[in-house]
């Protein structure tokens, strides 16, 4: 197929790469001076061009930070590309993003355009939950100064993140609680060696009374305020907290630095510690999701 | 017991603090201003203060950088320790440091006093293996682009630190291929599911001949000069070098700097990485060469 | 609570101990001679009597195998009890078993009685995934001429049973191919370090076709007959056959017979290979049934 | 090279495929009928034919079972083979075997014959522990009534076969003690996360009392008395005993049955379990020998 991308960061040169190597003829504008990292992909001087040689057109996740312009981080700041400009030339041609904005999605239905949005894909996301458990690993590594092996750690929320995360850390031969509101999970987390315990289901049931003693690390992948100031107050003040949950996160950040405890929101992780892989990862993605459509 | 502990790092902050909690009666100099951190152990003022009231003294690890004073980098610079001061108060008395150098040996046994190098307990290595080896994992997982699961990587080495080193790395989905000299350490690495090469036996048989496709890490553990200039040059470039071994190394790190490979001569990991773990061996260690004289 | 358990096999045994264990004043009919073997639980000479001191009746998994009579493998077989006879002394007593008939739902319902099934709990479905794969990987290892270690091995499904298998047969150093139906499944499996194939979705392919090379076992944990004739006739002569699926099975065991390949049926693995599991896991389900109605 | 295979079990027929696949020109006599089992190797009627077409005669392991006839159970009783009339035959080719008796020695080195006895390779030790390591698991999740996940179990010994058992029964969920002599082996164990256990250094110090609350199996891989009636009259009396040593073996076996505790002699697992594995480990170390004469 002949693809154009365009914007978006170091994810998405070696997602170029990939779809190149994969027989796809790629035309790429917006990824900066990449020329010699995207293979056999054509980089063009303008993104009209790149559009009009192309099948189908892949945006950047996010598409937009602003919702007006594409996501083109690597460009210089002189250099932008409006999205109604864009649905314009664009026609009838796929369009492949991800993080549509809904005022995206209006004007691209008004153009008669079809939409993918591939950060819903579900294989996507599972996908993405490995570099992101091992960026929360090399984190907590990077900051403990006790070795994750031996040490006991809480893993709240039991999800495709916290499932893969507390198997990597038993692996690694940190003694794991994972914390899970449905009997199902608990029963799944008992299946694979974790101690659990229930969140949250009860009045008085919380996280630091079931907490492991000496925990040092509690990584969060649960979107929702979990950590308040009255549960961080009966925290080990040497306990590390690693929030990995998107906004609103699952820890109040401001109390736990008023309280002495050191807490990172560490978001974004595939894209941030490992772009190789995240930009791979959204090759796979967007072949099997045009392989669909044949 | 009655023990004097001098100088030394934050390491031996949690190794007092252990000594303290395991019932022994610590005197502590040279660890700057540490009082609230070692629990029931005392804070002497003056070095032959702390000597004069034990049974034996521990000295850092290692004992002095420049053979003349203990290693105290904790202290101010114009507080320091000469050892053949320290040597005419210690007596008798049991003296435990590690990397005693000839002259100190020297020195001490003129004295008639008793020396144990707790640097040369095997104990010790195989316990710092581990705290070296998830170091090694974090430097790996903080430079490479990608994930290590899913990776290719080598260790070079099959001992202590290669062999557990190589076992976690296999647990976070690294597909590890293990270099090592012997029949019995290439049969042991094939029973830990590891890929294993024959470590330069004979004319010809080379690291980057054998290495696993597409290597993003190669780990040295052996302290022999293994990545000549030669054998850098054959290696792909983004592959990372991570050398364990202490001084001469096993890499020509100038010659992989001129050719563009990133290399880190990764040394005394346990003591920088996770000192809290480092100390808690130490105690350990000490712990049990002091029953062992009971 | 009171509790009459009338019926079942060695796995009630267990799960009677269990339950008085638990604090539970418990009435046992039917598991034979077993007063030494159920604690603290009492041994009735009546189920009536058992019945009337109690306030809930649990009944064994089966609850019947000719839906008439409760199933009583450990008593006399003159001795039984009707089903109808049974609910007339119930009356509105809980009542709990495995797998009831439609007939036995319409009979209570008509008294009035209030049924739960415990064989639809989808906690016993995932703990009884633990047993399941253990009895699987038990039966290979007694059938096999090779080590599980090192051996190519195949898993049909990736469901409760066989995401727990795979994974096992994983940490045993088996090469492991997971065949599934939807691209998730396959994401997942990948996660877990397993190679991946696509089960039968289009024409054409087939797992004979994706089967590593040099398989030695297959599990199928598909209740869909998925090697049939065709399929089996394609197999390598040593590739034994393990079918965990209940009725109609994934295998055809005639044609398999008939071609010379051996093929084992193994279902309801839980209660024949290690009972007292099996029975522990029931009281931890009745457990949790009972808590979740107070 | 000329390979004679004489006598052996059904390992041999493996290994004599093997070897022939690996390019060997072999010549059989005393496997039986297994011609259509042993791949491009020839079947010789007279074991001298055999002989003398070869360049190195590979005897089975053990070489004998009365010091008298070469071993070959696939054999009618009524055809055997002399030791001392193959000897005469055999000349100054090398020969080799398995656990060669001091009187064959002696008689092989009068006629000026050179030998290797395979048994005592290193290597071949090393790899046949997996499958001995592999058939004790078998046998303990043949025997439980309790899955070995989430039971407790004890192995003794922590040389090649304990620490390798150790590790498989973790990796499937088992809570190990490691029993061990040396504090290197203790350290070692607890580096892959074993509760360690010292074995009996001092008086008084002994199994019974550091084993695991409800201890399910203890696996014995020393080859000393450890489990003596006074020890085994602490034992729980549901703990399954799995004798791995050879003789004298670990356990008194017969006090072990008079105290109603089941107790298995589990010894040649390779050969009796998987001689599968068996005959390709045997032609994998002969290989070995032989590269390394050339």
């Amino acid at each position: 197929m002949k693809l154009a991308v365009l914007g978006g960061d170091q994810r998405q040169v070696f997602m170029v790469r990939r779809l190149a190597e994969a027989g796809h003829e790629v035309f790429v504008w917006g990824l900066g001076a990449c020329g010699g990292e995207v293979g056999d992909a054509r980089v063009c001087e303008g993104w009209d061009a790149a559009v009009r040689a192309s099948d189908a057109v892949i945006l950047p996740l996010p598409v937009s930070l602003d919702g007006v312009r594409v996501h083109c981080p690597l460009q210089s700041e002189d250099v932008f590309l409006r999205i109604p400009a864009l649905l314009d030339v664009v026609g009838d041609r796929l369009l492949l993003g991800g993080r549509f904005t809904d005022a995206m999605r209006g004007v691209a239905e008004q153009k008669g355009g079809r939409w993918i949005d591939y950060f819903e894909s579900e294989v996507l996301q599972l996908k993405n939950a490995l570099p992101t458990a091992e960026a929360a690993i090399s984190i907590a590594m990077h900051e403990l100064p006790v070795t994750l092996d031996g040490s006991a750690v809480a893993v709240l929320g039991f999800g495709r993140i916290g499932s893969l995360l507390a198997e990597k850390l038993h692996g690694l031969g940190a003694r794991v609680t994972v914390f899970a509101r449905r009997s199902e999970q608990l029963a799944l987390a008992a299946l694979h060696h974790h101690a659990a315990a229930r969140l949250g289901c009860k009045e008085g049931s919380t996280v630091a009374e079931s907490l492991p003693a000496r925990c040092r690390v509690i990584f969060n992948t649960v979107p929702q305020r979990i950590l308040g100031v009255d549960q961080l107050k009966r925290l080990p003040k040497n306990c590390l907290l690693i929030d990995l949950a998107s906004a609103p996160g699952g820890v109040d950040h401001n109390a736990a630095a008023k309280l002495g405890l050191k807490s990172i929101w560490a978001t974004a992780l595939p894209g941030r510690c490992t772009p190789e892989s995240a930009g791979l990862i959204l090759a796979d993605v967007i072949e099997e999701i045009l392989s669909a459509l044949e």
